[in-house]
Formats: C-alpha cells, structure tokens, sequence
C-alpha cells in the first residue's frame, strides 16, 4: 500500500488534550494522533521539539494550530479576532512561528455587552458551515467545560457567549457538599429530565441545596443526584440563551455530552441537530488551508 | 468581684467553629469561649471529654448543644424536627444524652415541595421573634455558607430554603478558572451593585464565564471581579427568593456578609432589617432552657 504524503498537518491543541491530523491533497485525513500532551503539560521551550516529534511521524509538511496553544499560557500568542468572524479573519490573523511552515490560528473575541472569548471553537464553527453541517445563519452551541453559544451570520461568528456549566459541575462534583453524591454516571432518562423541569424555575442556586437535602431526609436516592443535577444545570444553561420556539440549534460534542444537551434543548422547545465536531474541525482548518493557498 | 455560677452553659456547635456561653439565672452571659472545635475537628468518642472540659472552664451546669453536634458526623443525631417548628417541638426533640444533664437540640426539616434541612439556624431563627427581633410572621435571611430563608408564621417556623451561595462563591475562588481573580475582598460598593444589576438578567452561568472574559480582553480590572461575582451570585440568591415590594426582610449575619445581603434586598425592592444573630442564638437558647424548666 503506498501512503501519499499529507499536504499539511493540522494540530487541534487544547488545554489538556491534542489531536494532530494528517491531510492528504484532496482533504482526506491520512493519519491521526491523539495523545493527553496538552498545553498545560508543555513547557513554553518545549513547543517546537513537540512539533518537531509530530512531523517525524506525520510528515515534513506545513502546520497549523489552533485552540490554547495560541494563548498566553501556550507556545506563542495569537491576539483574538474579533467579531464578526469568518474564515478570512482567522487566515488574516495566523501567527507564523515559522513563516510558511507553521502557523498558530487565532482565537475569536467578542466585544458586544460584557466581551467574551474563544479559542479552538472558531475552527468548528466555521468548518461547520463550510461543510454545510449547518447553515450560514444559525445557532450553534458547542457543550463541555465551558459550553459556547454562537450566533453564526453569513457563515461568520457573529457572536457568542460562553457558560461555565461543566466546570461548576466538576467544581460541585469534586469538591463541594454534594461531591459525594455526583460520582455516578449522568444519564440521559427520567431523572435528568426531573433536573431540567427544576431548570424552568430559576432557582439554582437553592435548588442545588435542595437536592442534598432531599437525600438526607431520605425523599430520594443518592444515585439519583448527578443525573438530577446535570440536568438543573445544563437546563439552566439552555434556558439563559433563550432560544426561539423551534429555533435549531446546531450542537457540536462527542456524543454523550451532546445527547444531553440534545433533550436540553428539546425541552427548551429547541430543536437539536447534532454535528460531528471533528468533521467540522477538518472542514474549518481545511478551509484555512485552502485560503491560504489562494483556492 | 463575685461572678455567680451559671444557671446553664448554651453550646452553638458548628461544622468548624464552636461557642459557649455561661448563661445565668437572669440570662445574662457570664462568660464565653470561642474556638475553632467545629465538629468536623472533633472525634465522635471525643465530645463528652470535650465537653467536660468546658465545664471545668465554665461550672459544672446543665448544658444545651445546638448545631452539626446533632448530625450524623456529630456527637449523637438528634433527629429533625418537622416544620412548622416552635421552640415546643425543638424541646420535644431534645436528645439527652446525659438525662438533666446534657442535650442535643434537634435541627428542623421541611418537607415542603422538594424538602430542605437546617441544624442551629432553628435557634436563631426562633430566638429573633421569642426577644422580640423580629415578628412572628416574617422572613428570616440567614447568610452563610449555606444561606437560610425562612418563612415564620405565628412564631413557628412554617417553612425554609436553604442556597449553596456562600460555598458557590468558595468554589470558584479556591479551585475554578476563576480563582485567580477572586482573592481580593469583597466589597459593598459600585461593583457590588455592579453585580446585583447583572443577576436580574438570570444568566448566571455564563456571566460567571463572562467575568474572566472581561479581564482577559481588558475591559476590566481583574481586582474588580470579586465583588461583582459576589454581587452577581448574592444578587442571585435573593432573586430566587422573590421577595415581595417593600416587603421587611430580618437578617442574621455577621455585619459584613450581613451588610451584602442587605444592600442585595434593598436591589430587589425588599426592605432589610439587621438582626443581631449573637443575641437571637441566646434568646433562643434561653427561650428552651425555660421551657424545659416549665417556665
């Protein structure tokens, strides 16, 4: 079998995790690396060796990178774009570490009402719509530790707002009062649905207590509260973005998160459609390339 | 100078925090011991030697426990009483450990709607209408870690939520992507209200995102973020509460978290009263001392 050289490697570089893709000519993923060699576990020296180790094993091509490798806290910071946002202002906006060779894509910025920020999001929100996995207008939301909202506007990032509501589980689930109770499996069924109706009543706060209490009192069972609780915030979550009675709702996650936020919306009177987040990682950072390279 | 003996020692017996009181005949306090005993720092075999100890301090008298002393990770459980709740149904439910000698004063459970649990607020709450604090139909704001609402009606305790504010606010200051920018003190001033102003938009996971964004862009200095999160998250618990126009609101608290609180009721067009919370716990306390005592 002969293996035809990529035309450049794209590295989605996050906080904790890194993806790395080989890309053949015609956009073909010939080969991936997936490894936990996340931005917090790189020193700032050792980004170019890393790279230099990727390229070993991937191929002597051009790179690009995105996500919080192009942070402060990354290998070389890449100021944001602001909003609105589309493919040519991130292509504008690369930062070259070496010039042709390797380039960091910067994250975008939003600087309506109270300012917001984003980094690795922008590459799937676009390459969403360049793919066509969902249309030029539209409402995207991408779930996780910090779950992004985007309005997207003629295929750019018009604007977006990001909501802490997987850190505030892990933060609860780890460390708080409840901790003991949410180191169950969340699962999408009657009980995460129980947490999204408490969602409606806007009392999160004193409703957190309240599902402590009610296993002290011995109403419900322990393994009742992760689901429960998942449920209260990620319906909280989807209630503070108002979305519009039938509005889609475009949703880029692996698939379990992604399911969740699915019945969220629906309950929301949303109307879900998943988008496989990696696809639309490709067809962003491909759409990239090909500007770059005047297509 | 003659000190006379104390008619009974009043233990407030908290989850990190104890304080006990001399108590004479005329309810006056004789003398008082604060440390930082809380139940979470003392072995369950522990508490009688504990307790003889403050008695040689204090004088070999009867004595009151209130508080996480009555709770499953306490001395021995004192079983919740039911709301409504008086100052009859908490001497009912006193657990004795030594008969005449030593007990434990139950905490209170409301089984209204999702059911919620609160250990030696009870005495407070009942200590403020008993000396005349507050009337007995009022609402009751005790400030905290976990922030006690309660509903008085005729005296009794008719009915409570409890809010994970304070530990909220611990969470994301000591381990959230937050932390950084919450250490400095939280002050009741414009960025407090600042705060306040943000919860009436009900969007409190993604303003809480929205903070650090601010600062990362420059839009804000970072040591304007605790007090308006603290505002934002205060500001969200006394929304909760819908609390109606003009509506007297009693607060128990120290006068800093107290003052917060206050200035967050007065936002929602509540009117705060402050209520000493010293005081209640000892009009409370003195209030079953002389119930057991048929007066």
């Amino acid at each position: 079998m002969v293996v035809s050289d990529p035309a450049f490697i794209a590295i989605d570089w996050g906080t904790t995790n890194r993806r790395a893709y080989a890309i053949g000519n015609d956009g073909t993923v010939i080969e991936t690396i997936r490894d936990n060699k996340g931005v917090l576990s790189v020193l700032r020296e050792d980004f170019a060796r890393e790279l230099a180790a990727i390229r070993t094993q991937l191929g002597d091509v051009p790179v690009l990178c995105a996500g919080m490798v192009g942070s402060t806290r990354g290998w070389t910071e890449a100021p944001y774009a602001p909003c609105p946002a589309g493919i040519d202002a991130l292509v504008e906006g690369l930062v070259w570490v070496e010039r042709g060779r390797t380039a960091i894509v910067p994250g975008v910025a939003s600087h309506v009402g109270r300012g917001d920020v984003m980094r690795g999001e922008e590459v799937q929100l676009l390459g969403a719509v360049a793919a066509g996995l969902a249309p030029a207008d539209a409402l995207l939301c991408q779930p996780g530790t910090h779950c992004k909202w985007a309005r997207m506007r003629e295929g750019r990032i018009a604007d977006f707002r990001t909501a802490m509501t997987g850190e505030i589980f892990s933060l609860l689930r780890q460390h708080s009062l409840l901790g003991d109770f949410l180191q169950d499996d969340v699962v999408d069924g009657p009980l995460f649905r129980d947490g999204l109706a408490l969602a409606v009543e806007n009392r999160l706060l004193s409703d957190l207590f309240g599902e402590r209490a009610a296993v002290v009192l011995q109403l419900r069972d322990a393994t009742d509260v992760a689901s429960r609780v998942s449920g209260l915030l990620i319906g909280s979550d989807v209630r503070e973005q108002a979305i519009r009675p039938e509005e889609a709702v475009y949703i880029l996650a692996d698939p379990l998160l992604g399911q969740l936020y699915a019945t969220a919306i629906a309950a929301a009177e949303g109307r879900p459609v998943m988008v496989d987040s990696h696809t639309a990682f490709l067809a962003g950072i491909t759409a990239i390339w090909d500007r770059i390279n005047g297509r």
